[in-house]
């Protein structure tokens, strides 16, 4: 496993391993996992299936300042890179870039990719500037790695739909594939945040994951769920922890992420097979966690 | 020669030709030149420089809507498509993107790349939005051709500088060549728009190219000259003509494009060895014409 600080390295590293596997079926394909370190199995689950479908498999490791916003938790961002490298090479990673913010952005930044609409609601309009940033590091990234191929988690649903936006309009010659959430056994979401959690709150955040379990049973066997009820039911779900903060419960139509029209529930969108996602963001103390739930749309069964 | 009027034909015989002239040299890099077509000289000695220097010259032509403003004349940019493949085919260009507007924005296009700070005076103040269009197409077209050398016209000193920044600031793996301006032999620098010039207009924006001439005589020689009084004489001149009406005269630094220092001359300059340009855009009647003189500056010469 060959470590690059520096993009010049990177760029001669994935370039040889290029050149070594040339001709060898999909042997010279290029995987690529762009993360923030403070690895956890949801990232493992990523780095397993760039191994699985890449010939070279590239982890970036990187703490992006640009997407975090002011009073956000950068200075206290997770970090690991001995444990990180550790399951890096447990997952067969070929090359882990590693950069500093200083090799990142050596000079004051003047370039910015921004994409619109998907990026109006839900972290969006949480975090200003937040997917700014994201879209912005992401091709300097690809621009680097030049990957066949791009492994996100759909925990960062949001993410992976920006993302696959600014790949279709920039013409940019990659794959995005997003990978299932992985969680705890008893629900919660894997996410290098959890480590902030104390006891309590660690308890408390599993009303998370259950209500979008209940919501998710729901919206598959009630003919009259609309999103204005489902999004009800969970927002009562969370505010009985007593120390449960919602930021937003939403429920959209997915990838678009556009607002569902109540008056029709979700008749017409279940004839569509259509699909929605009902998303939630919720801090437990200063530590803001998010969730969520992606499904396609089937015909509602009959009650005979 | 290849004409490719889809991404998938441009990315197919561009991947062919990078395979079958692989390990000669630098027989498979890719030089790249990308314009709106109605080709004249100006763009025959990109083409040139490109072949010069890559074994893989690729040409495109697309007049990309998203770069003109309201009022502007992309309704009746001239268009010549087989003038155009014949000097293509002359300058030994081995690929021709021709793509449509469609093929190249098929669905609501939400991904913008912007450039800020190089691009607050001179063409981007006059031209708000020109810029991200500019940007955002070359991003897709660098995605599409993956060129190793991408040769653009000093006449759109602003944009070389703009696409430099993006260049720099999104790791893109390609280099910026600018190559100077071409004239006719009167000195008017050449422009597809000049052909909306009628006899009248075509001999007074004669007055473009001198004032600028006489300019860089004086930045030359004077040492009194200051960015002021240079500004003035030209502005002078061009509103001698009874036609002419002044969008722009501007000296800044380049490239950062930014306001040089009124009360220290250009003595600092000269001693730093920086360089400057002069930069105008004039209407006659309904056409716009650009044109500029970059100068590095050297010490002012003793007058013994």
């Amino acid at each position: 496993m060959k470590i690059a600080r520096t993009i010049a390295e990177a760029r001669a590293f994935i370039a040889e391993l290029r050149e070594q596997r040339r001709g060898k079926d999909a042997g010279n394909l290029v995987g690529f996992v762009p993360t923030m370190g403070y690895l956890h199995e949801g990232h493992a689950s990523l780095l397993r299936r760039s191994r699985q479908e890449s010939g070279i498999s590239v982890l970036s490791i990187f703490v992006n300042p640009i997407q975090f916003g002011p009073g956000e938790d950068l200075e206290r961002y997770p970090r690991s890179e001995e444990a990180d490298l550790k399951l890096a090479e447990r997952e067969g990673v070929d090359v882990v870039f590693l950069p500093s913010v200083q090799e990142m952005y050596p000079e004051e930044r003047k370039t910015t990719v921004t994409v619109t609409g998907v990026t109006e609601r839900l972290c969006g309009a949480s975090r200003p500037g937040h997917f700014d940033g994201v879209a912005t590091v992401v091709s300097k990234l690809f621009n680097i790695v030049k990957p066949d191929k791009a492994f996100f988690g759909a925990k960062d649903a949001q993410q992976v739909a920006v993302l696959q936006k600014m790949v279709n309009d920039l013409d940019m010659d990659v794959e995005i594939v997003p990978c299932p959430i992985v969680r705890e056994e008893d629900g919660l979401a894997l996410s290098s945040r959890n480590v902030y959690l104390s006891e309590e709150q660690r308890r408390e955040a599993l009303v998370l994951s259950r209500s979008l379990r209940e919501a998710s049973v729901r919206i598959e066997n009630d003919p009259n769920a609309t999103p204005r009820r489902i999004v009800e039911d969970v927002t009562r779900a969370i505010q009985a922890s007593p120390i449960a903060e919602i930021d937003y419960v939403e429920m959209l139509s997915f990838p678009d992420l556009e607002p569902l029209d109540e008056e029709l529930g979700l008749t017409n969108l279940r004839k569509a097979g259509g699909s929605v996602i009902l998303a939630l963001a919720v801090k437990f103390g200063s530590t803001r966690l998010i969730d969520n739930a992606i499904m396609k749309l089937k015909e509602a069964p009959l009650h005979v």
